[in-house]
Formats: C-alpha cells, structure tokens, sequence
C-alpha cells in the first residue's frame, strides 16, 4: 500500500509520521518511511535548489520541474521498488503537493499540472492520501513556534515565510482536490491534539487496512 | 532572431560562436550568447546536478524534466526579454538536444517529450538552427584531444565518456529531426577545417539575415 500525507506546513504530518510506522508495523507490515522533495540522494541536490532562499527567483514553471525531477527519481529509485518488494510506502507529501502549491497557490493551470503528471508518470497514485486539515493561521503559528523552541528546522523556510493568505490558498486547494477524489482522500482534523489526531488516523488506517484483506 | 547550434560532442559549436557573434554584429545586431543547461544563475545549479558523474544513477525521465526547468528558467529569464528587447539570441544547445539526447539515445518515447515540450513552453521554437554534423568517431577525437591539451573543461565528461555508438545515435536523431523541420535545420558539414565552417556559417546566416530583411 502506498501512502501519502499530505497538509500544509505546521499540520503536523512529521509528527504523525512515527504513529504511523508503530501502527503498521503493529499490524506486520514492513514499512518504508519517506518524503518529497529529497527522498533520494540526488532528490536531496534538487530540493537544496528549491528551498535556497537566494533562489526567489525561481520561475514557477522550472520549480514544478524541479518538484517533477525529484519525483521521477524517488519513484523509479524508491517508491516502486519497496512496493514491489511487498512494503507499505508513507510518502511525507507527493504529488498532490505540486498541484496544490504550484497550481492553485502559484498560479500554474491546474489543468495543464495533471496532463503533465499523466504524461511523466503514466497516471502513478497513491492508494490512500491522508489530508491532514486544519486553518492556516493555527498550522503556521505552529510551525513558527517549533521553529524558535528549535524543534523545526528554521532553514528551509522558503514558504513558511509566504503569508497566511498564500497559505490558506493552499489549504483549500487541497480540500478540492479531495472533492474530485472523495475514494482517495482521508481528511484529517489536524486542528485536534497530537493524541486525537494519532487516534483519528489509526481508525482511518484500519479501515484501510479491512478494505485490501 | 532566435538561433540554436546543435551538434554531438567535439562539433565545434563552441569555436564558432564568436565568429556567429562577429559576423552578426558586423551586421548591425545586438547578441546574446547563451547555453544550455546553465545559461541562467538557478541552470548553472541544475547544471551541476546533471554534469556530475556521481549522479550516474540520475533515472532518464528525471533527467528530461532537469533539463527541461533549466529551459523554463533560461526561458523566462533570458531569452523571451532579450528577444522583446529586439536582440539576437545565439544558444548553444536548445530542445532539439533533449530530444536526441533523453529520446533517440537515452531511450525515452520521442513523441511523450514532443508533447511534453509543446504542455510546457508553449511552441516556442528557434528561428534557426544550425547543426553542426560530422562522424561521431571525428567529434569525439577532436573533444578528447581538447581535453587533452587543456583547451576543454574535463570535469564535465558525463557524456564524453559514452562511446562512440551512443553519439552516432544522438547524431542520427539530429539528422531525423532535420527531415521533420527542414524549413528550421541548416546543416553546417562540421567535418571540414574551422575557416571552411566559419564561411558555410556566414553564408548560411546572410541568406537567413536575407529572410526576416
């Protein structure tokens, strides 16, 4: 099973990410814990060049590509190999990230982003996105805070710096796209405690687990 | 004017690009010399990523969509503002490049990258382009002896160091796209002495000033 979380920053995805592995593997199940961009090594060269701040003006075009290039390297060097191999795969954001944040944030067509991922990744999805939701304000205060107590990496802040507005654009682009793809999506109420929201998920992730028995 | 050179490895494109730009401005026209990957600040950190033997595992499509935001970015940046500023653009490699390069040689679906271009940039397409064509066995000679005698930058060798089959390919799909677009392509016999070249080239690019007159 290939699962992905998706939310904007301070939702709590990384929070979560452990949660998850523990429930899984509770369940027996081999897990592969990732992310984008960076989930590979030359991933990791790419997302240096789309988080540098001193890269601002990067054209929203060549940042898609960029997101896109990671992509086909993390799948054809990762994700596809472990599922193959029988292990459950959590991808900390994937492609709904780039539809969202350089479609309806950034202002590319939408349109034009999907025929490009059908084109590059011969129509690759995830089998269960969790949408971890919640009101931009309280996910970047959040974030902000982690930041200055030092459990957030303060570095890579090429969009925590965007403004609330820009933020909440992303937000609910995501909960549309949740719209055209009610099978796939999960909504998360992530403006609920850490132990509501690991409790929210683990129901969420039974029932997922009873629909492949 | 928008003008491309093409051509494998050790064609000599880089030795004449000042003769194109003298002949130009003796013309009475401004130039923009540029390359690809690398013609912008954000490219020559793509660049690096894609010139980097250490990144030899780099999977063919992630390659394309590297080489296509490097396009994005020089796009943007560079070459649609020195054409509206009415300026000659002179590029040392353009799209023609990917196509023989990640299509004809790397193996990727030559008309998925051909729907793939037209998705991102729209069309745009050089006025012309100059092909530089010769024997891969007499480019590759004439590359390793420049290397040799420090007159070319060896740490860039991801592709000097395929062999001669992979460039016949890639100088083949240059001559294919020729029968596509042969209203773009001037082939330029690059096999011959660099004063022979130089004059082929002035010819070529009088007839072609003659056009847009």
């Amino acid at each position: 099973m290939f699962i992905t979380l998706e939310g904007i920053e301070g939702s709590g995805k990384t929070t979560q990410v452990e949660n998850i592995v523990a429930f899984l593997k509770d369940k027996g199940h081999d897990c592969v814990v990732t992310r984008e961009p960076g989930g590979t090594d030359i991933g990791k060269k790419i997302r240096a060049i789309l988080l540098d701040p001193e890269n601002r003006g990067l054209d929203p075009m060549a940042e898609l590509l960029l997101y896109m290039a990671d992509r086909a390297q993390h799948i054809r060097e990762k994700i596809l190999p472990s599922l193959s191999q029988g292990r459950m795969v959590v991808c900390d954001r994937f492609f709904d990230a780039t539809t969202v944040y350089q479609g309806f944030a950034r202002g590319l067509d939408v349109k034009r982003i999907t025929r490009m991922h059908d084109l590059v990744f011969d129509g690759l999805k995830p089998d269960v996105t969790l949408l971890f939701d919640l009101p931009a304000k309280v996910g970047l205060s959040r974030a902000w805070n982690e930041i200055n107590s030092g459990s957030r990496d303060g570095s890579e802040t090429r969009f925590e710096k965007e403004d609330i507005a820009f933020h909440d654009i992303v937000r609910n682009g995501y909960l549309e796209l949740t719209d055209l793809e009610p099978e796939r999506f999960r909504v998360i109420d992530a403006s609920k405690s850490i132990e509501e929201v690991r409790e929210e998920i683990t129901k969420t992730l039974s029932e997922e687990l009873e629909k492949i028995k």
